[in-house]
């Protein structure tokens, strides 16, 4: 276990230094924008996309310099990301600290996830130096989809989220987090480091596979740690998926467990909104206050101003509370789905290293093997 | 003229098509994501880009077939930067319709952006099969430069709003909206044009010149339409640059002629909000729109209206109001601004035409060609 961390924080400090070659100097951009680049990267973050990317380029016996500019790249892409989903899904917090768009508002924000993405293809394009053309190209296609992906996987969600459905099937969950996280998490780091030590095509297949099978077990996990950690581990906000309202496979799978009384208050609690995300209290103090001038001035009739505070009271409706959220988790615990979903996690973590056996005859042993293959042990036995 | 509208509705014609092939099916995606890429560029949109693009290339002797992809990705580009624009200045208004965030909120809006962008780079790869490897990887080099400095140029202009500050110099404007929208509008499309029909050296640094001065004249007199034209051909918001407080060269050039007294009133009224923006974008304002209803239905007088609304705007600190645009109006037409600033765009757009008939002996007569000539004219006398 302390391998593994060690291991990503051997990459994560490489990753950093190619960032900072990477990314233009303020004088260049004329503002403070790529000082806002390295906000979340300098957090405390692990750096996984990048260290997975790495050890498999090294285990498959390709150059480190070959492949870290990639790798930078895909932990440029992962922070971007996170800066728009946090705008997305008004999320206060990230890593312990305030989203990027509470601090600097949701215009630069967004613009700086832009400048990041804008950023990546310069050194895509370099790679031609470092690991030949025709395994640059395939990078870049690599890349390319993974961004599509990853759009496609977020309209699904946010869809999910516009329709009020909460009937999707573990599968369609899958699915959607394959699409959203575990392409550009797992799938893409994996392949790009094998592309870049030059993987035969039948080990590219091995290795897609064990990425997948790690990637979901990662993303079950991540739902199990939100409700099952304590917050200032988690460095999000304490079950703050139940407090967003998030459809995840837990909550799926209680909501489908449940009885028919249950089914409809969850469905009522989740169509209610995130406290802090409606109107604010006091907002329309003043033009309540007003409104009850005028119908005491007889200017307004009675019926207008009950009918227009109806209308305002309906605008801010009573946000999600501390009761609808412990119904929720109540829910979930009378139906196991914690440690339901903990095992499947766990069955995708073993699946993925017997996928990974599969390479060691032809890989044989190093430092990066072993990362790889306590991997799937890390994910489901981490607690942040 | 005629001619110019003609040759931009042709290309508009094609790139539509183009892009129909580019874009995945919904099956695909999995939600709506994909109709949404094409709500802005199925809107009434000039395409100048791409037309650009296209012209430039076949003026060159360039194959058609060759540059229509890499035209139509520009104009994916475009049609994203305006998306994730709008979210920023939370706009209202985009080519006579509401702008994407307000039809479907902020979060779908911005990752529909995101989507788009990321289709860019599929077609971007397939150029090596139209114009060969070495090109392909010119144009990219192009993208990633121009991404790059649109980001730049937008962190810019959000810095001067944020600080408040109103005394930027025409230079500084003028290096701002060239990496803002210059750039990408103007330059890329023209290199990129060259580059795919192989294109000199030599010829290429001319048609960068022309490219960036046809930019700046295009660019200003946009500045000088948003005050000077009725809004019904303009599809954005009447004299929406007042509104929003927009650094534009008119209004920089009316500050810093203006006296002590004026110039301190035009910065507190600058200072104020944009009416409507004290609620985020996306979140509505159920009790304002009862109002508004009540009111067409007779139920509720006007002027009642308008007090109550004053009062809820009051609540948030008053907005900036009509005679405070009015005041900014005067001084800008006290100090002649917006006759300085066309004749500052009609100066560019000769010069471009001086640059690009430069040309003419090594490219022979065409429509393309011509097309490009007429622009300089189009741009200063265009209506919207």
């Amino acid at each position: 276990m302390s391998n593994v961390t060690t291991y990503l924080s051997e990459c994560r400090n490489l990753v950093l230094d190619e960032m900072t070659r990477m990314v233009p100097s303020r004088e260049r951009a004329g503002s403070n924008l790529y000082e806002l680049v390295f906000s979340y990267p300098l957090r405390d973050a692990k750096a996984l996309r990048p260290a997975l990317c790495i050890a498999t380029c090294m285990a498959l016996a390709g150059a480190r310099d070959a492949v870290l500019p990639s790798a930078t790249v895909l932990e440029l892409y992962h922070n971007a990301f996170l800066i728009h989903d946090d705008i997305e899904d008004q999320s206060e917090l990230r890593r312990r600290g305030p989203t990027l768009h509470r601090e600097h508002g949701a215009a630069i924000a967004l613009n700086v996830g832009d400048a990041m993405l804008a950023l990546t293809l310069s050194p895509l394009l370099e790679n031609t130096r470092f690991m030949g053309l025709g395994r640059a190209l395939r990078v870049l296609q690599v890349i390319s989809r993974m961004a599509r992906e990853s759009a496609e996987g977020q309209a699904i969600e946010l869809a999910w989220i516009r329709s009020g459905r909460f009937d999707q099937s573990d599968s369609e969950y899958l699915r959607m987090v394959h699409k959203k996280t575990g392409h550009y998490s797992f799938l893409a780091p994996v392949l790009i480091g094998g592309i870049a030590a030059g993987a035969s095509e039948s080990a590219l297949l091995l290795l897609a596979r064990f990425a997948t099978l790690l990637g979901t077990a990662f993303q079950i996990q991540d739902d199990v740690l939100n409700l099952d950690v304590a917050p200032e581990l988690h460095g999000k906000d304490a079950m703050g998926d139940l407090w967003e309202g998030k459809h995840t496979l837990i909550l799926l799978h209680a909501l489908r467990s449940a009885n028919r009384v249950d089914f409809e208050r969850a469905r009522h609690v989740l169509g209610k909104r995130r406290p802090g995300t409606g109107i604010e209290p006091g907002r329309d103090d003043a033009l309540r206050n007003r409104l009850r001038e005028l119908e005491a001035l007889g200017r307004i009739a009675p019926d207008v101003v009950r009918e227009l505070e109806q209308a305002g009271d309906a605008s801010r409706e009573s946000p999600r509370s501390a009761d609808d959220v412990d119904f929720l988790m109540r829910l979930i615990r009378r139906h196991d789905s914690i440690p339901r979903a903990r095992r499947m996690a766990e069955r995708r973590a073993r699946r993925a290293r017997r996928v990974l056996a599969r390479l060691r005859p032809t890989l044989g042993p190093s430092a990066h093997f072993d990362f790889l293959e306590a991997l799937g042990d890390f994910v489901t036995a981490r607690d942040h």
